[in-house]
This record gives C-alpha cells, structure tokens and sequence, in this order.
C-alpha cells in the first residue's frame, strides 16, 4: 500500500457525498478481507454507497479490487474463443442449460461458474443435480480439460474467486444493503471478470419475478454491469429481458431439464427458444464468431449432442430418467376466456413452497418439485381445464403454494390482450 | 414485545426514507442492547439515520428506549428542586467547575455526573482529579447524600445509565456515523434523563474548537435537544455559545481548576464568569428559584464555600497546592498590536498534545500539561511580550504543540477587531 487508509476516512468520504478515490478502494476491500476493517464499518460504507452512489471509476475500481482478492482464471490457453451468460435470476429461467451446448457446438467455449438457488428463482446447479449422477464440483484441471473437449461446462465457482464479494454479500443481505446498484454490479462482475471469460452476455430480467421490478433500474443496472466489463477488457452486452411472467412452461428442478432437453431437440416452448437464440446470437457475436447460425445447430442435432457430452463428462447420465414427483394437483382454470397475466412472483413462490428453493443455504432441494404451466398469457382456456399442475414429494406443501398462486392469474377478454415482447432492449458499450 | 421485527426490515424502512414506529424503534434498541440485533445491523442503521434523518417522534422514542435499556436514578426525595448543565464540550471550558457550587449556593441541587475527556476538549473528572485525594466514583447512596448535605455532586456516571448508548456510541466512533444530530442529541438526552435531573440547561458550542462548527447544525442540535428533553418532562432549554476562542486563560486541568477557584473568589477571566452567571440563571429560572442573584452568591463567599464541601465530600483537600508541570515554554508576540485570533482549535490540540488529553481511554493524562494565555483576541500586545505559555512533565511534546500553534492567533490593527459575543443565542422549549 502506497498509503496509509483508515476506515472512518474512508466512510465519511462517502458518507460526505464524495468520490473514493483508487487507494482508497483498494485499502478498504483488501483490509476487509484480512479482517482488518471490520463487519460494522463495511455495512456503514455499503449504506452510504447505496444511498449516495458510486461513479463508473469507483465502481470499477471497487470490482478490480474484489477480483484481486482471489485468484483469477486464464483461458487464453483454450483453441477457441469463450464467452459466458449470467443471468440476474427468474423463474423458469433454465436458459443456462441449452445455451451452454449450443453455443459450444457453435465454436466457441463456454465456461459457466454457476450457484445454487436462494429464495423463488432457483439455481442452475440445483437444475442439473437432479440429472442422476450429475456432479457440480470439478476441479480447475478437469475444468479446463472439458472445455477443450466438449466445449461447455457448467460448474459450481470454488472459493477461490472472489472472497471480497463472497463476504460482502453475506454482510449486504443482513445488513438491507443488497439492493445499491454498483454493489449489485458489482458482485456479479466481479465473479464473471474472475472466471476468465472473454465475452459475456447478461439477461437482465425485469417485472414481478425480477430482482428489479422497473425497466430503469434494469437498464441502470444493465449500464453499470456492461460499463465495468468493458473496463476490464470483457467484451460485454447486455439484454433488458421480461420477467412479468414465467419463462416456459415449468418452474422447477427436473421439470425444467426435460424443458431444456426438448429446446435442444429442436422442440420446446417458443419464449425459451427465442431467448436461447437471442442469447445465442449476441455470445458468439461478442466472440467474434460469424457465419454460424445457432437455430441450425439446434436443427442439426449437434447441441444435442454436445448436450450429452457436457452431462457425461460430469457423471451424469443423460439417458436416464429424470426424476418426477411423487404427488400432483392439478389448478383448473376457473373460467373460460384468455388467460391474460400468470405471475412470475406467484409461479416462482409456490414452485420454491413445493420444494423447488431453499429458505437458507443449507437446506435440501426436492428434484422433482415444481409448477407445470398448461397455459401461458394469451392462450384461449375453458373453464375446468387443467392450468397448472403442481409438483411435490409432500402434500401438505400444496395449501401454501396454492396461496401464493391465489390472484396470481387473470383470465379474460382475448381482444384486450396485449403481448409483452420478451426482449426489451439490449444494452451495448457505450 | 407485542410485534416481532426483523433488524432487515428496521434498516430498510430507514433507508427508503420512511419513518420507524415505536414498536420498532424500542425492538431495535433493546435487541441491539441484548446482541440480538448484530453491530453491522446498527452500522447500517446508524448510517441510514445520518443520512435520512428521524423527526421529533422518532428521536424521543429512540431516547427514551436508550433510557429504557439501564436503570434511572430518582432525586424526587430530595429537599431540593434539581437542575444540571451540559456542555457540547469546548477548550478551556472548565465552567461545570464553578458553576455547581454557585447554583448549589442558591438552592437548587445539581447532580452532575460527568465523563473523562477524548481529544482536543479535556473532561470534567480529568480536571477534578488533578485536586490531591479527590474521586470521581461514588455510590448511588452516596451521591444522594452529598446532594442533601452539599447540594452539588461532579462524579463518573455509573455504567447502568443507558448502556445502549454506551455500545451504541463505541459503535459509532468507528463507522463515521458520529455526526449525526439525532444520534448526538439522543446520546446525550438518554443519559441525562436517566441521571434524573428535573431540569437541564444546554451550552451548544459553536465554532472551530466545537464539534458544531456553523451556528445552523449548532442550533439543530440544540432544538433536538431541547424537544427531547420537553417531550420526556424535563425543563430544557439551550445557550448556543462562541467556541472559536478557548474559554478563560487556561486549558489544562490543574490549569482550569486554578482558574475556576479564582472565579468562585469573585475574580477570574471576564468570560468564565460571564458564562458561569448566564448559566446558572437559566439553571435557577427552570429549577423554578427566583429572586436570588447568583452573583452575590460570588460575591459573599457562599458558592466558594459551597465548592470547598463539595471537594472535601469526594475526598479532596481544597487547601492543597494543585500539581504543576515540570517544564515550560514561552510563546512571544511576533509582532506588536491588538490580538485578533487565537484560534480555539489550535490552543485545544497543543493542550492536548503537551499531555492534558488523551488518544485512547485508557491513556493517562497529567495533572499539571496545558496552555496559559496571556492575551486573549481584543487584547494589546507588544513584540516579544510572553503570549502562551505552554505546560508539560515531557519536554519532547513542546515540538508537536508549537506545530498545532502555528497559524493559530493573528495579530492586527486593532481598528479592525470586532468582539464576537459570547451568547450568541438562546433555544428554548417551542
């Protein structure tokens, strides 16, 4: 350290409306780390950044800083270019799974570091355990060796990659300071930024089963995440994406692989193959890959194919049976008409009631649990038909899941339905 | 507790700029005060409270769940109204010293319980000390039968009073969320209701040797105070007073004693008496006296005999010769003319430095360590006359208190030199 930092200088520049300058932010988060600047100073600085900012320097200044915290992973080795895609979390969002081998059977390798679900949006990897054999854990070697092979892992991040934010987050979440836009930013890139990818491609997902439930707080977030990727030499965009309503047409574990398996088998509902594509397309664009169209890769069966690679390559069998729920009951549509709006909040709440999520870190996931969609915005119903069918090894979750659906859905008039287009913008370095 | 709340949901209410209700306010204080609410919870609290503020509901609610955390002293059995004095703190401000003696001479009980000195300011019981065989801790028993017997008390506060403000305030110190007037006002108040005076005079400092350096935050404090106190029934009102100058001649602790016994002979510096007076005259009007003239009370000896019991009731002996430093230096007047600045700030770190105050708690300090002033702004000075003369046992302290000196004090055409009133204005309950 060039300079000698304190704390309390440090909080009360911020706290004082003031730019941090880069010593400054370099100090603070290293000495966080070491424990040197303790819990209670961290939450007061988080709360003076969520309530007074943090400019474009100072934010990414501060990821730089939290990627220098651990180690940082080098894939310039690989033959291929990569590119990753993180989402900022929805329901029915299984996006990661077709995504991953498409764009590997497109050229480009995909090395997607990935977590476990906290609270109604559910984890990627508690996805893909419910694959019989499926591990999450490699190693950096076998890590490597895969993506050269197959192309495509998805794998849980070892601890090893960013400790800052790692600590941080923990401290946010108890301190009401999880909602600051450069700590949210900053976070997520700092992981990304870490995990060595060239490209990266963020979802950012907007509307009641978002994180962020208004289109300029999307797009705040989008700007800041795409500035700092820039900054740090990823080459970054980002799509502003709704999450007014599910996407597909299951929420949960299993039921959302055998989606994801039939969007790789050229089937599948049309919003998750449009935004697979879409997706898709903007990761090998940012790779600088060109003349390959995704949608023929789907056609061809060779995603498929590198579907089955990836999985097998990580113990899991891709042939055998995904696990089902041993209980069903089935929401009837109470009318006939247009269903006209289907919750995303209320999808996500009653598939993490019936087993899908977890309440705290440390509790179990139910692989078969989850809601089936039978309808979604701007299908005719008749009155009686099955609308939803709910998933669970355990009855007595079906009172509150069916709470949290209670005025989760509109059916009516079909000439007022107005469709939400899924992609709602698209955020490049500016 | 008739609601249960959740430390997440306190801050973030906070945060987003609302108000706490009572319920909340009073879990929050207590499960701090109990550990159940963690210190980066309170951080982040504290910095949402400095930064949005809470309005006269919420600030009477926060003291009164601060007093509420300790016990309360009662002095309703006394023969005697009470009424005690405190002081924002201020260099050379050694008023509390003559002060309840006098108020005492004139009827009205003072139950003073005071603190030791952190930085540039000095403390009451550190002055006191400085008297051969005089002590700060007395039991709740005693302190009520010196109050009936003598009808002044300075001692240490026990450490029952308000132990939420005694975490809360440590906590503070080292988040930067000091500043924060309704934590200030709050802090204070708490501890001052509970120590059970039924009325309370303020003197807000204002100026460079104040922690309130504009008269505006100054006369915020005061009004915050001053409702607090109203809201919790006890009589308050507040002098905003002039701290760019040190008060007095001396700052230093046998230095200030010397000086505060001058005062109660009917001598001493023009301002500490004219202070001394403006306070307890408004201490005796709230204590409900009328009709005695606390400068008579100087005037006959009766408040300087007064101050004699009191000390000898704490184990002192009055008579004493007070300790002196070892070594002295003498500052010189670089120039001849009118004294236009002597910069309160500057006087109170060379004070401190030459060994009067103290960097930690737990640090001593001495007896004898501090600065004479020999002219005070307004006054006539030649080239070369003695200025300051500055008091330590370690000669080595000389270097880094001439430093804090320099660009302290102006010397000047005394045609341009306008006297600052010492008063500068008066808060009372609206």
């Amino acid at each position: 350290m060039a300079e000698r930092h304190d704390a309390v200088e440090v909080i009360t520049a911020k706290r004082d409306g003031g730019e941090l300058g880069d010593a400054q932010i370099d100090w603070v988060i290293d000495a966080y780390t070491r424990g040197a600047v303790a819990d209670e100073q961290m939450a007061a600085l988080a709360m003076a950044i969520l309530l007074n900012g943090m400019n474009r320097r100072e934010v990414a200044r501060w990821t730089r800083a939290m990627i220098a915290s651990g180690e940082r992973m080098d894939f310039s080795a690989l033959s291929r270019p990569t590119a990753d895609k993180h989402s900022t979390g929805g329901v029915g969002d299984k996006i990661t799974l077709p995504l991953a081998p498409l764009v590997a059977a497109c050229g480009v390798a995909v090395p997607q570091l990935s977590g476990r679900g906290l609270g109604h949006t559910g984890g990627t990897l508690d996805k893909l355990e419910s694959i019989p054999g499926w591990r999450a854990d490699l190693g950096n070697d076998e890590m490597m060796r895969q993506l050269e092979d197959v192309g495509a892992v998805i794998c849980a991040a070892g601890a090893g990659l960013a400790p800052a934010d790692k600590k941080l987050y923990a401290l946010r979440d108890v301190t009401a300071t999880v909602e600051a836009i450069p700590l949210i930013a900053s976070s997520i890139m700092s992981k990304k930024i870490a995990e060595g990818t060239g490209a990266l491609v963020l979802d950012v997902k907007v509307g009641s089963g978002a994180f962020m439930k208004d289109l300029d707080r999307a797009r705040e977030l989008a700007e800041t995440m795409v500035a700092i990727g820039t900054d740090a030499g990823v080459r970054t965009v980002a799509l502003l994406t709704d999450m007014s309503t599910p996407l597909g047409r299951t929420a949960g574990n299993a039921l959302e692989v055998r989606e994801s398996v039939d969007v790789l088998a050229g089937g599948g509902p049309a919003d998750v193959v449009e935004l697979t594509l879409a997706l898709a397309r903007e990761m090998l664009t940012e790779a600088g890959v060109t003349g390959v169209d995704p949608a023929d890769r789907l056609a061809d069966g060779s995603a498929m194919d590198t579907w089955r690679r990836m999985v097998r390559a990580q113990g899991g069998d891709p042939e055998a049976p995904l696990p089902t729920a041993q209980e069903t009951h089935v929401v009837t549509a109470p009318a006939t008409g247009t269903l006209t709006r289907l919750d995303a909040m209320a999808v996500g709440l009653a598939a993490w009631r019936l087993g899908a999520g977890r309440a705290r870190k440390e509790d179990p996931v139910q692989a078969g649990a989850g809601v089936e969609m039978h309808a979604k915005p701007g299908d005719t119903v008749t009155e009686g038909q099955p609308l939803l069918t709910l998933h669970t090894d355990e009855p007595e979750r079906f009172e509150r899941a069916l709470d949290s659906l209670d005025g989760g859905y509109d059916i009516g008039d079909g000439a007022s339905y107005a469709p939400t287009p899924l992609v709602l913008d698209r955020v490049a370095a500016g």
